[in-house]
């Protein structure tokens, strides 16, 4: 089911700041820049060279979001992992199926046009995953 | 530099009870399980359907491991990320010139064969990122 490793999510307290060192250090490109109000976040897309996995850069929009939260609690650090499928919708029934926590039960709009949807890390060895169905 | 994301490393209590998890909610493969005394995990790679990104299930072998202290302090979750670099050797020394920390200045034997080598959590957006230069 699981196609890929599509991204890692990083939460950070300046995008900025962690564009230009991630920029610098890897050599990464940024192929996306967007704010998602609905996600309380400023966030980066930026692409390894093999194109289909990247590195998302998300800076909270306030304190009291989920993103600006984790960063209170942990500092900045790995926030989540999201896999590539191919059917976001179908992959959503099999998975609450096994009795697996759906944050989101039905699809919503993720970065770069992406149908995404999350799943509760407390069931999944303390992950908060994402399932992403990239734009075609 | 950066190829893809080879891995995303998860701190498990239960090596058994996530490799179950991830195997029966996801259908990954597990495709290697090794016991690291050095790094003092025992460990499992399991395959995405793409066969080029892994999830790394690590389970502390004592409570006084790097691993061990990670859960201890904020339970089960990712621990790292892992990319993939065509020279693990080469990549350390770009890196190193960019003023990131080195934690190993000389790669070491990771999972499968490859040469590893992380770097500096405190440099990277709080993210322990590990070079993978997988065996041929």
């Amino acid at each position: 089911m699981l196609l890929t490793i599509d991204h890692v999510g990083i939460a950070c307290r300046s995008l900025d700041a962690a564009i230009e060192r991630y920029v610098s250090v890897f050599g990464l490109t940024v192929v996306s820049q967007e704010t998602n109000a609905e996600q309380g976040v400023k966030e980066a897309m930026l692409a390894t060279s093999s194109g289909s996995s990247y590195v998302q850069l998300l800076e909270p929009l306030a304190p009291d979001t989920t993103v600006g939260k984790f960063i209170e609690r942990r500092g900045e650090g790995m926030h989540h992992v999201g896999y590539a499928v191919a059917d976001v919708t179908a992959a959503l029934a099999e998975i609450g199926a096994t009795g697996v926590r759906l944050i989101d039960s039905r699809p919503r709009h993720g970065s770069m046009g992406a149908s995404i949807a999350f799943l509760h890390p407390g069931d999944l060895a303390g992950v908060l995953t994402e399932l992403v169905q990239p734009l075609r």
